[in-house]
């Protein structure tokens, strides 16, 4: 059982909001701040918070600080709660890519733990938020060599109490990671629903598109807001993976433009055996 | 309310078992053939079928006989029945591919009718048979100009009653849609498959891939022969398709190593927009 103390949380969205909601019924007391007043309100009214401010200077009291804001925003709010916080006090982010904030940020501040869970919904914001969104899901930590052990131990604990699957990785194997299994798919389904939008029998296809459609398309539906800023910050590893998917597909076109069908069968049949080991 | 007459199946396989059980509970006389003695046993067990063959010849006093065989099987099937029915039998098929069948079928039969039934489930087999599978579904029916009005109108009555969503549409048209938003899908998602297979960061690809991933890739785990199939006899349509889709991937390409970002988030945000009206 971990031991209970004050926990503060940057951004009451829906990752700030479900982390607020688990860590008070996990005993902590919670200390919550949003740009936004409503959020605020919001958070106490569900009873996700001890207590939500606008003013970051609440968080002084606070042992671990949980920056659940954008990616771009992470940099900015670490430098700022760097001029507030008594040393010693852990922050850790939640940000989908992890090379581009981590080192800058143990620079900013030595106690800074990279943190990354992977768990969400459709939906956004405080409103949406749910007790025990982070069960069983992957939660990665991105320690590296100049990273405080007893601040790592501190994130780890709390990981741990929200019943989450928790990894430890280096940052550039877990941006190369994301992008293959995270980022790339969003690109790959919005370019496929780019490219049924130009269909020349459009009401045809959009009456036949069907459950085959609609999975291997969800993800391009997604926010294009997030969409961008995975790009942005992990610019390189999924301009890999993009490069790495492309020369598939390419095989793909020539073996069918070659007619080559004992090829393309075995391609699928790998496909198939393959892909059980990432969705267990 | 459709008049019950006797109506011959071809095939007890997941297709053809689930219109067996259907037309039996429409209360028609159901006869079914399949070269398996196993599923003709369990077709009868399971109350699909009146009576069930692997002797085609039983299929002289249906008035509509259903081809439910993989596509490639399709015109042979057609050929031999053409030497046992007596003229004026409406013969249908249920392949996903329809420019290379409609019109050879009905050279070889004059009352041929091009069908495609869009369902299914992950499971193959009279076994998996279900009631309703095609209820609410699209079922495209691809008369042409050789068509016999009197054979469509007869597979129309049927189609509807079975409860599915009914469309006509030509062949081409049909192959150019399921094209682009059922089989361009497959390669799509197996091509996902494969490249994450090839990751540097395997294991950690593995852990962290999630609902995002699992759904992209759903389709490229399936059925090889099938996938096959349908690249082998929707050929053209299918390589126009994944032209198209290339052009869309490159675009996302070029914007991300430009860091054209309020470009990309752009046609996120299009095809975000675009998505609905696909998955209604």
């Amino acid at each position: 059982m971990a031991t209970s103390y004050p926990v503060g949380i940057v951004g009451l969205g829906l990752i700030g909001g479900s982390l607020a909601l688990d860590l008070t019924a996990l005993g902590h007391t919670v200390l919550g701040v949003s740009r936004r007043l409503n959020s605020c309100t919001l958070a106490c009214a569900r009873g996700a918070v001890t207590l939500a401010s606008q003013d970051e200077r609440i968080l002084r009291a606070a042992q671990v600080v949980f920056v659940a804001v954008p990616i771009g925003e992470v940099l900015p709010t670490v430098a700022r709660l760097a001029q507030i916080l008594p040393e010693g006090t852990v922050i850790t982010d939640v940000a989908s890519v992890k090379g581009s904030i981590v080192t800058q940020a143990t620079e900013l501040w030595p106690w800074f733990i990279g943190g990354h869970p992977m768990a969400g919904t459709a939906d956004q914001g405080m409103a949406h938020a749910l007790r025990g969104l982070f069960r069983d899901r992957p939660y990665v930590l991105t320690p590296i060599a100049q990273t405080c052990p007893v601040a790592l131990a501190q994130v780890m604990a709390l990981v741990d109490g929200l019943g989450a699957r928790r990894l430890n990785a280096a940052p550039p194997d877990h941006d190369q990671a994301v992008a293959l299994i995270s980022h790339l798919p969003v690109l790959i389904s919005a370019a496929l629903v780019l490219s049924a939008g130009q269909s020349a029998v459009l009401p045809l296809a959009q009456a036949l598109a069907s459950s085959g459609f609609a999975d291997t398309s969800r993800v391009g539906g997604g926010n294009p807001q997030l969409g961008r800023q995975m790009a942005q910050f992990n610019r390189a590893a999924l301009l890999l993976a993009l490069q790495i998917y492309q020369g598939q597909l390419e095989q793909f076109h020539q073996i069918i433009a070659d007619q080559q069908w004992p090829q393309l069968e075995q391609r699928l049949h790998q496909s198939q055996s393959l892909r059980p080991d990432f969705v267990n």
